[in-house]
């Protein structure tokens, strides 16, 4: 464990799947300050707590707040806003922010809007999850050799991002500092676009059919669509400009595709599909953890 | 081994991964008669004969055909017309054919075309594969528990059509009958629409970005875009006009995402995630094999 960590007090504000495993990833890890959990209800609390993933589950967020060097702000994107309204009533000088929001611009206007010390949150995105719920899904290795994309900012506080930064690395994570606008165009091209073409997918089949051949091409292509919908619906809302231009590019595509098929040029249509097969490979080759 | 099948001569046409699987299965099932194997490389032959899939090696299709009580067409669907031309030129009453093509109507087409007994002919799309080629890829159990759709025509002949039935049966297949238009239809909204949306998504990437953040839901989504150009493009060829007609379905679903993300009604957003991933949900509950 990290020096700087050393002894801090970390309030965990939200248990879920991610919140959880952040507490089992510090204990595993050797984190010895205490682990503050906050919740709504108190059986999840009493789980995570029976885990290994956090000392105290409290229900009030201004008391782990008050107590805590460092927070993490661990709940669906549409509990933000209130979030940071709470956190911003305990707000003191020694604390350090960080989230772990799949969207970036919209949390950080929401820190910007709410908190005293905005310049004291640092927003992350841990990529790491699962399609489980729940700290009972909770791992402690699930942050491991993935991506943790920050979102610094001109005026962050250096002290604050350096503390941030050694938080996710201690866990296992590979750092990278983005800025918030590029990273909500990236996710929206590979992690959004893909999320929704697997729902369309689905609705194509519900309404036109296919169901008797539909075998384990389909399966995979459309896994994405069992994601937690009000999860999911948060994440589009929150997201939504740069997902309107990643479908724009979708209909390129489409277009293209049917000038292919309509011009029946095979050769072209074999280079389309070697083009985008060599351009997979690749990213396997140099991504093998994904 | 099934009694029609019991002794007869079978011919596989084709000795890559799904002819070299065929081969392996039907003696691992206890099939007595003698498998000969046709391929246009002597090494594949020997390897399918190293492997056991085969008991024989040809180089010409004539005279496999002309010992056969049964051949199999097991080439790529492009190889098809010259095929069916080569087996004409061998045809006799008492040989009997069926196909592992991925589109049924063009294949149809060229049978009626070509042979001199299309009656006997059988079309098949054993839905069972692999990213792999080759007979060394080649697995005995490939075929087991999968559907296999059979598309027998008012035409057909009676004893054709339940020996061919008892062929694929005898692999472990689960069968279905099926309208050749319906097939290529239901194959084109389930299995080639996936396979061109996980492209046009790598395409995507590759013109606007969003590598950085490529994670494990855009690999299973963009899964199908790393099969074999060429066969991929030959199914698309055959199967253009249902796959226009797949893309048109796609693009309503374009629209309609649009008009949701840009009238911001989460609630109505939420029902939409919900509708597919129940279905999707559904869907695999009842077909396990998935």
């Amino acid at each position: 464990m990290d020096a700087a960590l050393s002894g801090k007090t970390i309030a965990i504000l939200g248990t879920g799947l991610l919140g959880a495993s952040i507490g089992l990833a510090l204990r595993q890890r050797g984190h010895r300050g205490t682990i503050l959990g906050v919740g709504r209800r108190r059986k999840t609390l009493d789980e995570a707590q029976a885990l290994g993933a956090i000392d105290e589950g409290l229900l009030e967020v201004a008391p782990a707040v008050a107590r805590a060097d460092l927070a993490i702000l661990a709940v669906p994107l549409s509990g933000f806003e209130a979030l940071f309204a709470a956190v911003a009533a305990a707000e003191h000088e020694g604390l350090i922010l960080t989230d772990v929001g799949s969207t970036k611009a919209s949390v950080l206007a929401q820190a910007q809007a709410h908190l005293r010390y905005p310049e004291r949150f640092v927003g992350a995105h841990p990529m790491a999850g699962s399609e489980k719920q729940g700290p009972e899904a909770a791992q402690a290795d699930l942050f491991v050799g993935k991506p943790c994309i920050l979102t610094p900012q001109t005026n962050t506080d250096p002290g604050a991002l350096a503390l941030v930064e050694s938080f996710w690395a201690a866990l296992g994570m590979k750092l990278l500092r983005m800025d918030a606008a590029e990273h909500d165009r990236q996710t929206a091209l590979t992690s959004h676009l893909p999320h929704t073409a697997a729902v369309m997918l689905m609705h194509v089949a519900m309404a036109r059919g296919g169901w008797d051949v539909a075998s384990t091409g389909f399966t995979s292509t459309t896994r994405l669509a069992s994601s937690n919908p009000p999860m999911r619906a948060d994440i589009m809302m929150a997201n939504r400009a740069a997902l309107l231009e990643a479908l724009d590019a979708m209909d390129l595509q489409m277009v293209s595709l049917r000038g292919l098929l309509q011009a029946g040029d095979e050769a072209a249509l074999v280079q389309w599909l070697e083009q985008a097969r060599d351009r997979r490979d690749q990213w396997l080759a140099d991504a093998p953890g994904a």
